[in-house]
């Protein structure tokens, strides 16, 4: 099969590569560097070291395992760059990881929202329009995530909800109550997508996806020039990766408000095979369809007792200190989020393990020199603007 | 009441302008010609003579009334016009009419419907981001429209919907499914100012407004150089305004497809005072109001027989000749949206009749030496793409 990967140059899209390389599909990867270039924009960088471009990249992969991967530098919201990409390459199936992902950076100034929300809405809009023109038959498999939700007081169904109002009945989108300037930037490329679907007959699989953790992948083990990013900042990384880091630091964990705030969780492993599965049996002509991809829920307050725990077992005293939530968001609510779909397909979920914690803990003690100690605490607030939302607690700094 | 007006130049905008500065308010507009300008490069334009630009009209206003209405030029794309407005002014209310406006202008190519896209949602975020920051007291009025739920097989609520499943219950916002790249950009829009009222405490109002016809208003009277725009072409006219100009002309009225398409229409003086009901009875901060602005609805067969009837008192033999439909739409489906909340506020509907009609066809008779006759009939299909997708009837033009 010939799979276009858009982002085939981050967090999951280079893994995703290998890893559909190594299954024996010809795979051309198109990235433009954004993630890197933001992250030199704030200081921030990756935890792991990775190659320096993708030239590096497949290079390293032709040598250690033989298969190709082509690559493009690009930005998808040039239109050019799209159009050759679907003329030239001929795409059986497009996966779009290709966007903006992060909810403090969409939130920092009126600049970078607008900014998520142009790159996320154009990219994907300019890949709707060439599959209509070049590609009406390819399969989209798009990243989305549970973010588009929210927290509603229902169960959240996998995309679509079965509404019947006096007396009538209809398959309608499940609503949606984004929680940032990035996630209504999801909402929105949804919105697209499905219009694109049932006008135009396009096939498509959103995946809504939870947080993912996990650093490494068969493939990412193959050879150092592999590896993927680590992000544990503010903004570009997640909770779990933070606390990992804080533990490592001896800094205490610093969930945000209450948290009680609860959210899907997957591992990296399963994204790929998710990814994998959606693209083996695509969506119909026509079809927008939806899977909620994780394949845990826990509360924020779960995890850092989880990395408590793991880091006992290895060794590190872990203490937790809540602190004032820069977000704005409900920190008490119900969280029932529908979730079969894929394993309906044959997904066979990797559960978060305090193993898994304490093979972070490892991977993050090799690469403690690279941690950026400043970025780890929130400074983007939700009421807009970049500034010092939170210290570390004291106690923890006067212990590291 | 201080009022900033965006798109103060256009159809609606300027006739609302007068109508509040007559009513004692101090009204700012904004506007950057846009809608002139694709006028100009699509070769259409209205049929009603109007001034040449913001300040001829402005003066006129002035000399007419002796009130003041002040204008400035420029693009609510670029936030420091933006940033100037609410600075400068500091608005207790924000009517944004500020958009692009057409179904089908938003489907001829992908250009087109980046631009329409970008153009729409950057206005509005750029307007969120200057209310946070400049204007956090004041008021939203938002022009949405009744396109962005499309036609779901339950009732239409007005924005939110309570959706009880599996014994839990929660009021979330209605699920939208719009009819064009246009009508998703409304929704964006929609999902941004929801985002923006949960999480920075902003009082909006949507009006969710349904087909809009009528050619003047008491203030429009006054003067021919205080005249609003009215088309009738393709892409920025409405079937009844088409449906009028044919019959004038002595050509067949032209129904998309089958033509039971059925929408919700009101007339321009409902539309002003819609929103000054909306704006003189603000949302509450953080409120996200939806009123779904109609006063009845009609099929676009039922429109269409009504001006045959209106046609034959006036004099002129009109017939109806159904022609493929370049939209992809169903044309057999239930519609009913409620419009009750409009109404409780104290709206007095002005129901359409064959007087209004006949009227329409008095000012088109007047000004048929304008009309454009090649820019009537549809030129831009849903699958994409401005060919000729439908001739007017040969019988017709072998008439005319």
């Amino acid at each position: 099969m010939r799979i276009l990967i858009l982002g085939g140059d981050g967090y999951l899209g280079w893994p995703t590569a290998m890893y559909l390389s190594a299954r024996g599909h010809d795979v051309h990867i198109i990235d433009n560097y954004l993630r890197r270039r933001v992250h030199a924009e704030g200081g921030t960088d990756s935890l792991t070291p990775i190659a320096a471009d993708m030239t590096t990249r497949v290079a390293a992969w032709r040598e250690v395992t033989g298969q190709t991967i082509t690559a493009t530098l690009g930005d998808l919201i040039e239109w050019p760059v799209v159009e050759r990409a679907f003329r030239d390459f001929a795409p059986h199936t497009v996966i779009h990881y290709g966007q903006i992902p992060s909810a403090p950076y969409s939130m920092i100034d009126r600049h970078r929202s607008v900014f998520t929300q142009t790159n996320n809405v154009v990219s994907t809009l300019n890949i709707l329009w060439a599959m209509h023109y070049f590609a009406p038959q390819a399969h989209l498999v798009k990243l989305g995530t549970m973010g588009e939700y929210g927290t509603p007081n229902i169960d959240i169904e996998e995309g679509w909800i079965d509404i019947t109002c006096n007396g009538r009945s209809d398959r309608l989108p499940f609503p949606k109550l984004p929680g940032s300037f990035y996630h209504c930037s999801k909402v929105h490329d949804s919105t697209n997508i499905e219009f694109a679907c049932r006008v135009w007959g396009i096939a498509a699989t959103d995946l809504n996806q939870g947080v993912v953790y996990g650093i490494e992948t068969e493939e990412t083990r193959l050879d150092p020039r592999l590896a993927t990013r680590f992000d544990y900042d503010e903004a570009w990384g997640t909770a779990l990766n933070r606390f990992c880091v804080q533990a490592v630091l001896g800094y205490p964990l610093t969930p945000y408000g209450k948290g009680t705030q609860t959210r899907g969780f997957l591992n990296i492993l399963d994204t790929l095979r998710c990814v994998e599965l959606a693209s083996l049996t695509p969506a119909a002509p026509g079809e927008f369809r939806v899977f909620n991809q994780f394949t845990e829920q826990f509360s924020i307050n779960q995890l850092a007792v989880l990395v408590q725990h793991a880091g006992k077992e290895y060794g590190l005293d872990v203490r937790i200190d809540q602190i004032a939530n820069p977000r704005v968001e409900k920190e008490e609510h119900y969280y029932n989020a529908k979730h079969t779909k894929l394993l309906d397909l044959g997904l066979e979920p990797h559960l978060l393990s305090e193993t898994l914690v304490e093979h972070m803990f490892e991977v993050i003690q090799r690469h403690r020199a690279r941690i950026i100690t400043e970025h780890i605490m929130p400074r983007t607030s939700w009421s807009g603007g970049r500034h010092v939302v939170a210290e570390q607690p004291l106690s923890a700094l006067a212990r590291s």
